[in-house]
């Protein structure tokens, strides 16, 4: 086996563990419950449970572990960001949204419930999202707890990852630019990505040095993420997704793939992975898993 | 004029003077912008500025300054739950939901700006409510901040605000009982009414028990808010309301005054009114607004 192989090993297991204490973690803040929200409930679980890499909330747990942050902390905060994340996947999959009926290679969440209970759904996982991060079990420091709701509210409002939608919606029927194509992506996926990473340093109360360079791997991880995405949306089958391919194309939307090209897409997120990697240098081999982590993002097939 | 004329001028000009100051710090939170975004922020500003009582924000303020809170700090508070409820309003009107075009006499922000529009909007403002409560300006004490963040999701989320209106929902198409009608509204919009009050009493530090005097008059005004409120809808105009009139007839919904007939939910809201007032009695002349208002909420034409 060479060193890169052993390596991606141990990421896998490391990923597939923690995405099971995820799951649990989540499966524990949303206790199925009798009543007239039970479908509520059901719906938010639905949504949020049972799937997924799981990657923000791995980012989370795995900056955390460089500043030996208790397991328990982060898994918190990494099970909010995965809520936060599954109310813009309920959203984005509605009929006036991008009208997506496959979600993780099942039917979403508007699809099984309903649109309503869908909306809602949504509406209480972003809620949910806010409350766990105000848990004495987070940090005992109210200062840490208040940065974190902070940091997550400016990552997915309307100058983050909401922002970007919108930017990504308006720009559905023109021409974008490669600066404007990064910077709705920097907005749509890249701030709550980074806001993961940065959560960790958060709990870790970093010195400013060591958080920059924790922002800075989790921008370019974010960047890399999103153009391996559209190359995947352009080369791989629905099946392999779990959701609908080829979309982009199909709507003639703007991509990294659209404005540079497979080739030069690919090369670009290897330029940044790199990039991603060096800024991890000050921490050593207990990086490890966030190097191998910035490989996969550009590797993996769905 | 007699003593009840006199306080009712009174509140009317704390009233609007109020909801002028919660105007300004609304718009000060959402300026307008160019970039993609743009249409985003008109969507939230459009939602959120321009009408409404504000008794959301009037609450926050005035129970504040029964603690000598300074007004900037409890504006911020009153701007935030003005924005959570707005998020609701625009989520409540979509064509999936209630599919109501009329909202404060205007169209509803899903026909001004499309489905699409509305619901990020609604998600931003949700997103803006809880990012507000985390600033400084709020307050130094972060233990306060996040207090407030707590409070407000849980008033808000699946066990509030939200969970309250999938019941509502739920139970459209069968008939509820009279504890069943209370207990879907004391979630849907009780919880938020009450919060805004005990909001001013946990920017106040309030103690255990005068903070729990707070809570019980949010309680019961709330209760008695919604009774009102089924009043109206059952004899009012579209006009009058800004909003479409007998639609719970229409619908065949359980209500108050499907249950209690228009009289004896007169005389309810009456009782709860005085039982509000009655916990106000700690605070002396200082909450001489805060009585005013309870009995302006059950005389109110809109």
């Amino acid at each position: 086996m060479t060193s890169v192989e052993a390596q991606n090993q141990s990421l896998n297991q490391s990923l597939s563990s923690r995405a099971q204490s995820l799951e649990t973690t989540l499966d524990k803040f949303l206790p199925r419950m009798k009543g007239g929200e039970a479908n509520l409930i059901e719906a938010m679980r639905y949504a949020v449970l049972g799937g997924g890499k799981r990657l923000r909330g791995y980012l989370v747990t795995e900056v955390a572990s460089l500043f030996n942050i208790p397991m328990k902390s982060a898994l918190y905060v990494g099970a909010s960001v995965e809520m936060l994340h599954a109310y813009s996947l309920i959203h984005d999959d509605l009929p006036a949204m991008d009208d997506d009926d496959l979600r993780r290679g099942k039917p979403s969440t508007h699809i099984k419930f309903g649109e309503a209970i869908a909306i809602l759904a949504g509406d209480a996982l972003q809620t949910k999202a806010f409350e766990i991060l105000t848990w004495e079990d987070v940090s005992e420091n109210p200062d840490i707890r208040i940065e974190l709701v902070k940091s997550l509210a400016e990552a997915s409002g309307s100058n983050g990852m909401v922002g970007g939608q919108v930017i990504d919606m308006e720009g559905e029927n023109r021409h974008l630019t490669l600066p404007e194509v990064i910077n709705l992506h920097a907005m749509k996926t890249g701030r709550l990505i980074c806001y993961s990473a940065e959560a960790g340093a958060i709990l870790g109360q970093a010195n400013t040095d060591l958080r920059n360079h924790i922002i800075s791997y989790g921008r370019d991880l974010g960047t890399a993420f999103q153009i391996a995405d559209d190359i995947l949306d352009a080369t791989a089958s629905a099946e392999e997704l779990g959701k609908t391919a080829g979309k982009d194309n199909a709507s003639g939307k703007s991509t990294f793939v659209s404005l540079l090209g497979i080739e030069d897409a690919k090369k670009e997120a290897n330029r940044l992975i790199s990039k991603a990697i060096r800024h991890l240098e000050p921490f050593g081999s207990a990086a490890d898993n966030l190097r191998a982590l910035a490989n996969y993002v550009i590797t993996r097939r769905n």
